[in-house]
């Protein structure tokens, strides 16, 4: 009866260390025992480590029980003050729309300025933008998971200090966090919000962030009435420093063993250095996406703007993408349907990252496994494979 | 260098059976897959069983990463459409008063009335307070973890319903769902909030919570802006309702392998009629507190108003609680400090839920092993048990 166990292989939930899936059975202990006090103290500060972020003068790691989409409301409900403030989203995908959706409960005034369907901004148009108003916030999706376009976060927050330098900038690294670089400290970055399930390895269930000491000082001054409770970063912040300086404090119960796994996670993903770590899951990238364009496959992103993290590729002519998917799945390998307006249903998506990118113990290989996957299925399914 | 496994006997988080434990490490599973669609589909009904409502016409489940603290904002951001609507907090305790102050983002006129310390409101001036204003909610915390007060749910709903019919009668279930009794349908409740690492006996992580028709229908025709994203029920409704007709959906990923690990605890629960499980624990309950009644302790909560769930005590004269707590600790049991406000140095906590409670398999006897290990550390910081 049982279903036999499939390789997910979507941008997130990932593949899970046989470590992680053991610390997320960790048997009970008090969130405010002396020993979770030093797991949890652990794991921020491995997550400051996560984002290049040197020390607590720099930054404040966040971890909370919730999703990448609870880090929207982060942003929202604490960063923006007024809803006449303006805030300039930059659009890559769904999801960079999905997160402008959420601003738009806070603030009167979002602007969304979008890229080109697989392409990152014009940034001769971000700079006019910028000159045009004074936004309070840009946020950024490092890499939108509906389209795998990799933003240049590096370039982004150059041009925005150039011009508007009190505009505070902001991340949305749920698909990038583990797999591509960000640099915290050196591209002075105010709040990067990302979430467990994908490159971070962790099973979904967290909302895992870092802010700014500006962003922490505007917060902690902020006198107007806060706009939820869960979400207040008001209320965290004294508690994850506590937990930081390996002493429990209490806000609401955090998820013990989700930190548990995480912790398990960090201690894997920093036992490299983290560029090292992104040049081999860019390799892998690379060679699958290689692969797929001599199956005949386009790739959605343009030259230059594909993420490491997943391949977003359009299906071949007369491919029904259910039927797709689904001899996939047969074949015990899990993709994702397209998510993006207008072309959702002439494309699919590829995760790789975390162990399935990176172990290759016992011979395990599951990116080549789930391009063998594909490429029988689109034979079965009547598609010759170009000959050259 | 690992310090030994302790007895977590306090009000939540609960020790977790072998096999919660086990479902919390389920290897990654696709959210959008129809083998984890059928999971959540069983999770959310068997919720709905547990608070004892009958069917999807009278109630609508709702399980989403998170805690105890979220569900306050899924009350506040959902059920108040106004700042100006009137909110009756009938509080028994610190949890008690901490949703009052959640409540307080969203509206401008939240009374609170508070029962005298250790016991339950008083009726009466419930009576009064309806007859005087019309509120729009009435909330009640079912047992308040500080004190250890339980609330007697069916006896405030029929007064709010006799008087203001039209009033939301919402409950605060966090530290009674799966020990007191709740009857969702029969007493006419409107929304019942939870989490997962009290006596559900799942590990932190989950906010769970059960809306009427009424508000379901309330929520679904709202055409204002919503407070925030993340626990907008107006987003989360259609994809719980499609994950319960066993199709997968999509608005923020659910944690999946918590998801897992609450299904197979309600099944545990749900094995035996739920009021057995009920009486069983009332009975574990009086026979603590008796026994440390023997050992000339008294308890917060006044006589009839004890809940089953955990028992609040006062330290005799002349015992530190510092070094109380920690001599139990040394034991291997994990107490709890007080927390309401006034009396938090005079007393501590220890809960009996779950299988702590009721799993005398091989001779578990959790409650008992934590009944001796305060005993003896009473004895040791030179208390005398009283002779008769």
């Amino acid at each position: 009866m049982a279903p036999a166990r499939k390789l997910v292989m979507q941008p997130g939930p990932i593949e899970f260390s046989d470590s992680v899936l053991q610390a997320m059975a960790t048997p009970s202990q008090s969130h405010m025992s002396p020993e979770f006090a030093q797991v949890f103290q652990e794991t921020l500060i491995k997550t400051r480590s996560l984002f290049k972020s040197s020390n607590d003068s720099k930054s404040q790691p966040i971890v909370l029980a919730g999703s990448g989409t609870l880090g929207w409301d982060l942003v929202g409900s604490n960063l923006i003050d007024s809803p006449e403030e303006k805030i300039l989203v930059l659009s890559t995908g769904f999801f960079s729309d999905s997160f402008a959706q959420c601003l738009q409960l806070y603030s009167d005034n979002v602007d969304i300025l979008s890229a080109e369907l697989g392409n990152v901004i014009d940034y001769s148009k971000l700079e006019s933008h910028l000159k045009l108003k004074n936004y309070s916030i840009v946020t950024v999706t490092h890499v939108d998971t509906s389209t795998g376009v990799l933003s240049d976060i590096a370039k982004i927050a150059s041009v925005v200090k150039k011009i508007s330098p009190s505009t505070l900038i902001v991340v949305d690294a749920v698909c990038s966090a583990a797999v591509e670089d960000i640099e915290f400290d050196k591209w002075e970055l105010d709040f990067v919000l990302s979430a467990s399930q994908k490159a971070i390895g962790v099973p979904s269930g967290l909302s895992i962030s870092i802010a700014s000491k500006k962003v922490v000082d505007k917060v902690l001054a902020r006198k107007s009435r806060a706009k939820n409770f869960f979400a207040n970063l008001q209320r965290w912040i004294p508690v994850l420093v506590a937990y930081e300086s390996g002493k429990p404090a209490y806000f609401a119960t955090p998820p013990v063993q989700l930190v548990h796994a995480l912790n398990v996670s960090l201690n894997s993903i920093l036992s490299v250095p983290l560029d090292e770590r992104f040049k081999e899951n860019l390799k892998v990238s690379q060679d699958f996406k290689a692969k797929l364009g001599k199956l005949g496959l386009k790739v959605v992103p343009a030259s230059g703007a594909e993420t490491s993290a997943l391949t977003a590729a359009y299906f071949p002519e007369n491919i029904n993408p259910a039927e797709f998917l689904s001899k996939v799945s047969s074949k015990g390998v899990e993709l994702a349907s397209g998510i993006h307006q207008g072309i959702h249903p002439k494309y699919f998506r590829v995760g790789h990252m975390g162990v399935s990118a990176l172990d290759h113990t016992n011979g395990r290989d599951d990116v080549q496994k789930t391009y063998e996957a594909i490429k029988e299925s689109l034979i079965e399914l009547g598609y010759t494979v170009p000959t050259k």
